[in-house]
């Protein structure tokens, strides 16, 4: 089958990175215990520990549909609800799955300005009622990054937390691009997580360069109780676990993880960066992470798509851009070049 | 990472055929579409239509547990019930799974003499009772073959789909191992599954050479509906999708899904018959598939786990050897020789 | 123990009226089968049957809580959504009670201008999106009257149902307070229900003058396949049914449901008429129902509270008085002078 | 609509009892608080209190399936299971209620040799497995008295709660008929609940003469945390709550539970008595509850029939009856008598 041209749609074009490759191919000899009891799932298991600088507990699940899903199900019963943005893609992309695997728990949607939660937010959710005929509050989740690439700062993050412990709230850290906000912010994971009171964080894998696979964190190891229980009985237990925890192994030990990310953030600056002031060509959002969110005339979308780009767009005319560990720059020059030539194009049309 | 010694402990213990990986490695050139959209997705898929010979609808899920979960809610409402064997997986070992992915469906045992459900069986608990305190029997699943090894005839499905169709219940086969019981059977896959009756197959990849995945395979395609949305919700849509649907392709373009079924067949009759009429071991089930379920004294036990063998055991003394695509004969014939040795020892020392 | 002075804060404060307690009073004789094989429940069906003009399926459930739930859930998988106003109480009061019987289901809310769904809204939010990462529209539920207390007219009800069958979605009615709706628009219970397209009505019992229970009626009969075991499996069949019908027999054979409604909608009127025009007091919402929505002052309010009233309030200044099939016009009359009273003051303070 | 004659097919058969009839009517006075904040429910939780001689949590649910699979559900995760007796209630009776409230707890059954459970027999299912395909034991449930009429002694009961103890167990109690099998043991409520080691216990009250209710007492008291919101979610908290409370009251205050439950035994001790000994009839089962389990000749039953008895029937030829807190002992004497009548003519006719 012949190759297609790079687009940037999506981070999950990209296929495996090298290390996660090679990792897979380094497992894939002889026999090995099944279900986790192998080295490979310990090996990858140890490197979040030494990566994090704490004994946490890790598990490895297929996608970040069910780490995420998985995660709350195991902070929440029921009849408790989770605090989340608009944006989050717990409520807008999961087709009903935190809801799915906690048997009913409530997503509350809190108001803000650009995607992220602040304290205050949180707080007129988690106080606005106390009565039984609402889901009682129990869980805060953020997506770091956001899901249109804002990063939550250290301060930031251990101001929610703040509220949080005030209120009686776990937090949670959906990082299905985690490697992208460290990147970005040139700081320990531990200080952005644990450190800053993240109870929990999944940890994605798949943008960032493996085929398959998240991996779930609990710093507050009290909250992993059984755990594996509940991703057995939920389907997302392997039983050949060393292909989904030798990938972990190649992308952790050489820092893989954050070269990728840091690539995939360095394209996504370098598109932003050429496209900057052209007319009608507006960023929606800063650039923190590795996607670039263009607001612009319909026409000169239109023309993006007529010299054979793909992309989602958003209501009001955005085009999203995301960049993965193998994003190629001169692509990536060959697309500004296209926003320019189009919307210079469509200016002078106007 | 050294290599263990084989061990046929299970199936699982195997890694990934040199079909299934070379399939992976083709996959992974360039970028493309994620969900399923992509080439081998659809490569794959009309494989499998070509395989069983009709326009069945396909899905691909993460693990066994998964994909017979997710079928099973798709042929139920919470409050109906699925009939099966009392050795059934899915009764036995899924952690209360097929319970979870359907909120509620009830697993109804019907009584058996050797795993294998039949007509009779079948037909005594779909009418035992019909009042609306007893969850309304909707399905019926058979393991083909079953967890002891033995395998379904045509005939046998042709009789449990006519109970099925006489009472208007569904018929699942849950097919870990479905390709050893082709390969037992010698028919065409159709022969055994919908031509039987059969309307949703789920068809295992890990047990057969590939490191993840499973194929749930609708033959009443109206059954199908909404499927993918299911697989969404549950935290069993891949995004890199082409790398678990390129597997399927190597396993199923030139046959290494059969011979692989077939090796291991093989290797298992192969210790069946060298182990057959020594002091005191008795094969505990007839060996139709790839696996040899042997009962001996707790001593000759003892012995092979002194000796290194690593196995499962069953109350009353059996233990159990599985053989996947990659056993090695000579070893085989080394537990083989243990056995014998152990046997001999222990029947002297009596 | 003696009587606490009437409130207005719920129209649940009231007691059984006078012929739903006869009617359970003569239901309490001698034996009678369980499980709804009894003359009460057969007649009570009947007597839906007729009021409705149509051969609908009946069904007797506890609590609007699992009256519009296993309505909701028997319309729904668990990927689907339902569609619902800002406002509508399952969304708002419930606990996550539809996403529990459904598994999952999520409610995706439109927005609207004053609580009522528009063929707009609904439009709007069910061609949203049609990827599989969002769960499928499949159901629009109204609540009639709203929460707030407005009615939907006949032709609301038909632009709805026109803009659901377009789409492929069923359309529930949430009838809490059912009975007052129809008492205010004068119309036929068949007129506002399936005539104008409606395929499930629960039609609210408790809110009407009885102790306990709801009727879940299924115009579309088809959709009521195996309801009975919904309801058994999620606790909502009662043993002794005679108990949970006569009440309705006792509504309805003699037109007490709409006597009642209209008493409450009367009672509603009688306080809004003496309100309106005070100094710093406004009606929030029209008066449609039987209940009255005061914006004021906090000091007025405070000032009722000090009078020794209970209400409901919400953000901003509003209080919420409900008025049930028993509402004492001489109290509302008193509530009336209070208001004029508090407010005077207040005005005279400011 | 005229009276039936009485049968004894089922004590949910009978009405309501003159005290819990009193109560309903005293409570329908005025208006009261809803959802449980009113004099009522408070005075009939405290009732419990000094009935059961202990601060127990006390909950009011509508029916004994939904109270059982509430309390099951508080106790357990998904992914744990209820170790039950083969003829419980929840196993048999509940159309997958356990299973759909606590979203896939699996029951497994213990083998017992007459419908109660043993120490050993909870030990040997909860030892079986430890791994983590097995969903893990957290609950023994024990009906009391068994759907047969057998009664578990204090001993018996102390000697569960230490195996249960021991193996990290809670205990769970359906008391459907408990109030029956207070009767017979002659003991305290608290000697056979939680001065014997049980944490829950749901008691029954439709069974005892109330027309809807069961209460769920917590004697563990952490184990309540949060059920109110779990009664929510479920549908099971009513709105009116003071006429599910009130009956409660007219039941506990005056001993009419216990002279109900005394009543309905005698009742089926008479009818023991009568047919003891007569050709071709045995009685199934020890006579120690309210019930009368019977086996006799299909022409025996057949001929009960002819006489218009009403009964349920077993496979092997048995007839249960069942006596309410009304069974009128005459109509008791003519069933007897017919018994014997038939069985004679049967016996003459073989």
């Amino acid at each position: 089958m012949t190759t297609e041209a790079q687009q940037f749609a999506s981070d999950n074009y990209a296929g495996i990175c090298p290390e996660a490759w090679a990792a897979m191919e380094a497992a894939n000899t002889g026999h090995a215990p099944a279900y986790g009891d192998d080295r490979w799932t310990h090996t990858a298991a140890d490197a979040f520990r030494t990566l994090f600088e704490t004994e946490c507990e890790v598990f490895f699940a297929f996608n970040g549909t069910a780490a995420n899903s998985l995660a709350l199900a195991a902070l929440c019963q029921s009849y408790h609800s989770v605090i989340c943005s608009a944006a989050a893609h717990v409520e807008t992309d999961e087709c009903g799955a935190p809801e799915f695997f906690s048997n009913g728990s409530k997503l509350l949607v809190a108001q803000g300005e650009d995607g992220k939660l602040t304290p205050a937010a949180v707080r007129a959710v988690a106080t606005s009622r106390s009565d039984i005929h609402f889901p009682k509050p129990r869980v805060v989740t953020i997506t770091q990054p956001t899901e249109t690439g804002q990063v939550y700062t250290v301060d930031e993050v251990q101001a929610l937390s703040a509220v949080c412990r005030e209120l009686g709230l776990k937090l949670h850290m959906d990082g299905a691009r985690f490697a992208h906000a460290v990147a970005t912010l040139g700081c320990d994971p531990a200080d952005i997580t644990w450190r800053a009171g993240v109870d929990v964080l999944c940890f994605g894998g798949t943008k960032n360069g493996m085929a398959i696979g998240e991996a779930v964190l609990f710093f507050d190891r009290a909250l992993a109780q059984d755990f594996d229980y509940r991703c057995k009985q939920a389907g997302q237990l392997a039983s050949k676990m060393r292909f989904l925890a030798a990938p972990w192994v190649g992308m952790l030990e050489n820092g893989a993880w954050l070269r990728n990310a840091r690539h995939a953030n360095t394209c996504a600056q370098r598109l932003a960066g050429q496209i900057q002031g052209l007319p009608g060509v507006e960023l929606m959002f800063p650039v923190e992470a590795n996607g670039v969110f263009v607001q612009a005339p319909e026409a000169v979308l239109e023309g993006l798509r007529a010299r054979g780009w793909r992309f989602y767009t958003f209501i009001g005319g955005g085009a999203r851009f995301m960049f993965a560990w193998d994003a190629d720059p001169g692509r990536v020059d060959q697309l500004a070049a296209d926003i320019r030539a189009v919307s210079g194009e469509t200016a002078l049309a106007a």
